[in-house]
């Protein structure tokens, strides 16, 4: 008799979960070891048609939404739990971010079918939760839950020059989607993309809070001159301003990180950029994450001020525009406590614990139970080539999932 | 009897300059403005085509050489004097930056034959004096005199990512032409790029030295990871770094300007440059200048040392890599005396004044007298699209030289 798949690393179990990870391993592969998978290009396609083709191998129902999200269903109830993540990456990203939470779901499909339950069930792979292609994050999931993104969506430009407009029409989809209907439950597990799990030598986190990033650009403007020629003191160097401005912003963090805030520049555009110009107009990105809304406000104003403050003193322009917003938002506190009871029972280490990325769960939250689960990656490396998660933290992150849902469906 | 050339501001000379400089105008131009016309791409072919058209209509001979040069030739004399400057320009820059140069040249050539003098004149126009395309200067001027570049040159890569070998290939060029022979002396007139004329109330400037710019390529390493999920404290940041990094340098030249020294970081390239992730590796391009090579060394030392000791204190990798260093070159003493009186006879306020700029008269300045003239420019601003010098200029310069070959030929 097979054993029962709630004892911990199964070998068939580990084996049918590394079966699914190759599926997606090559699907855009860089060649210095990561992928590349933008949201709602050719690569992402080919991942959510890998999705399908291991539908089809398993016989779940494949469906797809208004605006390119997959599903696999094994029930025609209309009523379903959804375990969902991303297949999207970022640029030179790692294998499991996202895909991690899909195989979780698949392995309870797959569970849900060998024991011959009745647990409806849909895993879902949402489009484009990166911001990497349109600075935006959370696309697909935001805008089949109506919730995140409204109208100016469509102007959000790809990395290749399109807007999301011009390639949701060439694609058929549509900026305006009916709700996603029949979600009891959502469910998601993911890479933690931090270290705070191995660092407490915990297997799993219950995430009690999603931290929602606030997203600026600041335009620092000078004046372009010949480098040779405009001495020392007759200069308005935009890009001497802005790094003033990008090590105040990271001073700024590091006073609010006791409550839990982080701020990070992550993109620079220096024009003309070239050796013999002094630089003439910088464009900042800003990202600022947080869980107390307090803390998140103090870091918007000090910035500003901090920014104004520096630009004023070298006779730079300087403006500041805010990109997104998307306020904290909490889990299901029911479900983070059955889940936690469940880990219990199953004698895995695991804390409650904030969330300091973004997830498609975000999306979910604001229309139904929702819950996220968290597994260690090594040294807390994601977004990087070296990103590294074990096939073993999926299944016991999966497991949890499948016995929650067993319980809930008694 | 029509007026001398002697005069200043003659209506028919100040016609003529302004027809040459429409004749080039419109090439290159950018909706904002400026012009871009990078060193051998087709519009900087279009330059030179114009520049074959005027010869064509005045009459004189047309030729280039093995790198793409061009120039024209009013006496089959073996020996001549140069008078040349360059017709490619930086991204989004201005249009008398070289330009200037050439036409200054074109109105002498028009009052020898306007005069029916027997002085052996060619006209010369280099070609990509600006670093913009390949990151390296002087390219068309630095070949033609064998000094500046030897083997490596070809290996430099364009902006549309070509190797300028494989450029010169398409293009029957070769990386090892023959030294330019017959240049008697070599004169160039350029704007001065810098406000030194203007804040002084001179209408001419004559060069005594020119600092070579000294370059480099910082690269600072550090870790890569996710913008939310990884605390402050726990980060390698190397924007954070490349920015301390930048503000020291801004220090260092500060205090070494004393010595006339110019230090700018004009290229940022930040990896991966996106919002959701913390910079992984930071390229700073660095351009240093001075005619003082021992505060050269020490920007350079210094630079170095404090880049090293950031990059320490943040835990991120630090290495330097020196793409090409050009030592100052001084002009000709008895041109500089000689242009000199000729400017005091023509009652034109003038200084004997450094080049912080590059320019093409370094490379002849190794093979041949060489003298350099600068006219102001206003606000001193170049390679921006705001660049602006007066016709009325260009022909004081021009008239100077004119006089000057005039003295020279008796």
């Amino acid at each position: 008799m097979a054993k029962l798949p709630t004892e911990l690393h199964r070998v068939e179990d580990i084996a049918y979960a590394e079966y699914l990870f190759d599926k997606f391993y090559g699907v855009g592969s860089t060649g210095s070891g990561g992928v590349t998978r933008l949201g709602y290009t050719e690569v992402e396609d080919e991942m959510h048609k890998v999705f399908q083709e291991i539908g089809e191998e398993d016989g779940y129902t494949y469906l797809t939404d208004e605006v390119g999200n997959s599903y696999l269903s094994n029930s025609e109830s209309e009523h379903y739990y959804l375990i969902a993540s991303h297949l999207d990456s970022v640029i030179e990203g790692g294998r499991y971010d996202g895909v991690a939470g899909v195989i979780a779901g698949l392995l309870v499909l797959h569970w849900i079918q060998e024991q011959n339950l009745t647990i409806p069930v849909r895993v879902g792979a949402f489009r484009c939760e990166e911001s990497s292609n349109f600075g935006k994050c959370t696309i697909g999931s935001g805008l089949i839950t109506n919730e995140t993104y409204k109208h100016d969506i469509g102007e959000a430009i790809s990395k290749a020059g399109k807007t999301l407009a011009e390639i949701f029409k060439e694609r058929g989809l549509s900026l305006q989607p009916k709700r996603i209907r029949g979600v009891k439950q959502y469910l998601e597990l993911h890479i933690e993309q931090g270290k705070v799990l191995e660092e407490f030598g915990d297997k799993l986190g219950i995430v009690s809070t999603i931290a929602g990033p606030k997203r600026f650009m600041l335009h620092i403007i000078g004046q372009a001159e010949h480098s040779g020629a405009t001495p020392m003191d007759m200069r308005s160097d935009a890009l001497c301003g802005a790094a003033e401005i990008i090590n105040e912003i990271e001073d700024i963090g590091r006073e609010e990180s006791i409550w839990k805030s982080v701020v990070t520049v992550g993109v620079v555009q220096n024009e003309p950029n070239a050796l013999n110009v002094i630089p003439g107009e910088v464009t900042l990105g800003v990202d600022m994450r947080g869980i107390n809304t307090d803390s998140l406000e103090r870091m918007e104003k000090r910035m500003k001020n901090a920014a104004k403050k520096i630009c004023e003193k070298r006779g730079l322009t300087f403006y500041k525009e805010k990109i997104s917003e998307i306020p904290p938002i909490d889990m299901s506190r029911e479900m983070q406590e059955s889940l936690s009871r469940v880990a219990m029972k199953l004698k895995l280490p695991h804390r409650i614990m904030m969330s300091g990325a973004g997830h498609d769960a975000m999306s979910f939250a604001h229309i139904c139970d929702t819950a996220m689960l968290f597994i260690p990656c090594d040294k807390g490396v994601s977004h990087n080539k070296r990103e590294f998660a074990t096939i073993e933290s999926i299944c016991d992150g999966a497991i949890v999932m499948f016995e929650y849902l067993k319980g809930e469906c008694q």
